[in-house]
This record gives structure tokens, sequence and C-alpha cells, in this order.
């Protein structure tokens, strides 16, 4: 499993077998990320989001998702969002070839709980902008952990 | 939102509004819980299984985290699995009327990045055996969050 890493890259240099497939760019950036001197299998941001608005409409919130996902550089898979009733939370995840989006959401609190977990070259950080502009949060609170790290 | 909250209840009780739902099983439960004189959206688990086996199985990762969402006390609206080639690795998600269950695996470092977050009355900790029985980890690395937590 080990490769030649350049500068810059985060994520395993592919094998000649893998060079063989015409899926390429999700088997690259399915591997283990080496990054600071330590490996690890992807970022997974933690989001919480207080006073923020339409987190009752799902298609708001999956058009939202989306937009954010594919800023961070990943490739959406599948989505499903449910509509609760009577309260209008939405629970929705995007299966990304990166991992995963999801969020869910308490409207009766402006609170939604949001996950953002990528791996490969993606950059998490680049779906912050997004989650702001589309939920107009008055706060966001952010926690990462490195999923997944070897020394 | 407030409401008279009964000693061995997590989730609010109902509103005399929310009793005409016939929905009400659900709507009781995506209120947020209290708990230890603090109020949150839920607890989200962090599970990291090192050592694991059967990543490369989707059918068998999906009936594994919905033995573990059932004992958990969930209820399971969605689920998705991706298999992915060449590694064999997995994406999947349980969609929850609680919330989700996430996973993604890179067999060829029998790793897997395991999330439970539950809100209402479910606890996450009791998905962990069907964990341990399904995957075999010779380690699990556990983490909690209380999400959305006011004091």
């Amino acid at each position: 499993m080990e490769a030649l890493v350049q500068p810059g890259m985060v994520s395993d240099m592919p094998s000649d077998t893998r060079t063989d497939t015409t899926d390429l760019q999700v088997a690259e950036k399915d591997y283990f990320v080496q990054r600071d001197g330590v490996r690890f299998a992807g970022v997974h941001l933690i989001v919480d989001l207080w006073g923020a608005t339409r987190l009752d409409d799902p298609d708001h919130i999956d058009a939202v998702l989306r937009e954010g996902a594919l800023a961070a550089g990943a490739t959406i898979l599948h989505g499903h969002f449910h509509h609760f009733s009577p309260n209008g939370g939405v629970s929705g995840v995007l299966v990304l070839a990166e991992s995963h989006v999801s969020i869910h959401t308490w409207p009766e609190r402006d609170y939604a709980a949001i996950d953002i977990f990528m791996c490969g070259e993606c950059n998490p950080y680049k779906a912050i902008p997004a989650l702001k502009k589309g939920f107009q949060p008055d706060r966001v609170q952010l926690a990462e952990h490195k999923r997944g790290m070897v020394g």
C-alpha cells in the first residue's frame, strides 16, 4: 500500500494495478491520506448551526448540501432526504465517492447538526460557505476529527 | 417548547397540539432531549473499528448496521450502500427516524469508520454489540459527542 507521495498530494498515488480500472478517480480517493507525518482515513467535520433559517425545506436543504459537497470537490453518488411532521424537521444524507454529508434539523430551535466526512483530496472546509449562504446561521460551531489516524 | 419531563424520560412530552398527529412516535423523538441538567439534540457516537472483518461485503454490512440500529431502539426509514472497486470498500448509510448510522470501510486496512447519531429515547451504545459480532474487530475506538448541547 506504500506509494510515493508528491508535494501537495494528500492521497496515495495509484498503484500500477489500479491504472487498469476505468473508475480510477474513485479508486485513488479511497485510500488513506497522508499529511503532517500521519496517515488517516479522512477528515470529519462536525458542524452545528444555530439561529439558522429554512431548516424545514427539504428541497432547499438538498440543494445546499449538494452545492457544499461539490465545492469541496466531492462526487455525489446518492441522496435521500426525509421530511418529518409535524415539526418540519429534515434528516438527510448524501453518499459520496469520498464518504458522506449528513444533516438533521430542528426548525423549532433554528438548529441543524451537519456532518461532512471526506477522504481523499476533498477539502470539507470548502463546503462551509454554501452552508452559511444557504442557512444564514447566527453561529457556526465546528469541530474536526481525523478519522482512522495512525502515527 | 418547555414541557414537564418525567423521571426516566429523555425526550420532551408532546404538547397538546402534537397529540393530534397520527405520527406521534416520530414527533416525540424529534425534540431535544434533557439529561444531567443540559439539553441537547442527540448523542453522536464516533466508532472506529480496527482489525475488522467482512468490510468488503455490502449485504453483510447492511444487515449488521440494521441489527445495531434496531437494538438501539431506532426506526429505519431508508438505507443505501455503495460498493467501491477495486478495493472493495463500502460506504453506506441508514437514515433513521432518530437521525442516522453511517459506515465507510477500508478493507485493505481492516478499518471501518462508523457514526451512530441518535436523538430521542434511542441508546446508540446498544448498537455496539452488533458491530462487534458482525465485524469481529481487534479494537473498537469510541468517542461521544452530545450534539446541539445547551446549558
